[in-house]
């Protein structure tokens, strides 16, 4: 896979070491998150709203209530950015200078459009299902043609993109390495707590098994 | 606590009934929260970088090396959006249009100034510290004069916020409810996972009291 091209708005200022520009690593970035944060702008104050992703090739998908700020907007080709953050973990150094926290996040530049047609707006739907549940398309009940216009689906083509991660250890200094300080990492886990059957739900449906390989794989282990 | 005032800006524009006002909402979702993604503008276009906050009182601090370009913007008093999320599960209803996601998230609106006094500089940076690992400043080693210089602090006046929560089981159609789907909440849990001390550690350091006690917390009841 190819990198992205380095410019004023992509390129990793602080830190350039723990700058990433290949596009595989970045996606997979993308690719573990459950949501991004989407930032845009009106009349010069920005906005930024938590919304679910997903990818498809180089394009971003959005999707969300078709009468949303967030929507209208970026279906307008208003500029938007988009970061995905991870954190994996806190840094704790002998100083307080050096401790730090230990993560991945890539931020994605684009602008968006409206994706109207009826079959590329369900693929996208099923897309962002599939993603974050595989297996659930094929048993929820499909939107119907009123909730299809309810929902605004955006394609972002991915202009332009960088990653920054930091990992392992702290960076102290030196002569600060033999402080008789705890110092190392407390790494931040997420997992899956035990599934809450909704109370109208029939006794006789039980978890599918789709289901029940999810909450064995991590949530960032979702493919 | 107050609320704040609803205006444009911070107004919750779709499903109004999620949108909280309140003070002491906002600022608990604020505080249980490790990071904010801070939204800026430059010459139009979006930028969104994720960052450690804290809250003291009605301001929000940043903090960064002094030469970043999220920094030097903060500290010219730009218009800032943070952006603070909590993803509490994923909602499965036996429709697709009505899957959704357990959240809180806040977003908090104000412009920047640098904190330059050296005391009031020291005191935001202890309050990140003791915000994220209550008991770690009175045990590493307090900043140099070097490296507060490096280090910038931005204290944001939070004129206005809002936030957003959703919580509890999916909101299927009648209709659809004796559908033999599996429908329900799978809650996302953080948790710390066991420490990983630096190799270049003192055989004889061990974990502190206050590591101990944080690790015996979940990562959002640090306080």
């Amino acid at each position: 896979m190819s990198e992205f091209e380095t410019n004023a708005r992509n390129r990793v200022q602080r830190v350039p070491k723990r700058g990433v520009y290949d596009r595989e690593m970045i996606y997979g970035i993308v690719d573990a998150a459950l949501i991004g944060h989407v930032s845009f702008v009106i009349e010069g104050q920005p906005f930024v709203i938590p919304t679910l992703i997903a990818r498809e090739g180089d394009r971003l998908l959005l999707h969300g209530a078709s009468s949303s700020r967030l929507m209208r907007h970026a279906a307008a080709g208003a500029p938007l950015a988009v970061a995905v953050t991870h954190v994996d973990g806190l840094v704790l150094a002998r100083s307080v200078f050096h401790h730090s926290v230990n993560y991945r996040s890539a931020v994605l530049f684009g602008r968006g459009s409206a994706v109207e047609e009826r079959e590329a707006k369900l693929a996208a739907l099923r897309q962002f299902t599939e993603r974050l549940v595989p297996g659930r398309w094929a048993d929820a009940r499909e939107p119907n043609e009123t909730e299809l216009r309810a929902t605004a689906v955006i394609a972002m083509p991915i202009d332009s993109a960088s990653a920054k991660v930091r990992s392992g250890p702290p960076g102290d200094d030196e002569a600060d390495c033999a402080l008789p300080v705890w110092a190392g990492v407390l790494p931040l886990l997420q997992g899956w707590g035990p599934p809450q059957r909704d109370a109208l739900l029939a006794e006789d449906v039980t978890l599918p098994g789709y289901l029940a390989a999810l909450l064995e794989r991590s949530p960032q282990q979702r493919k």
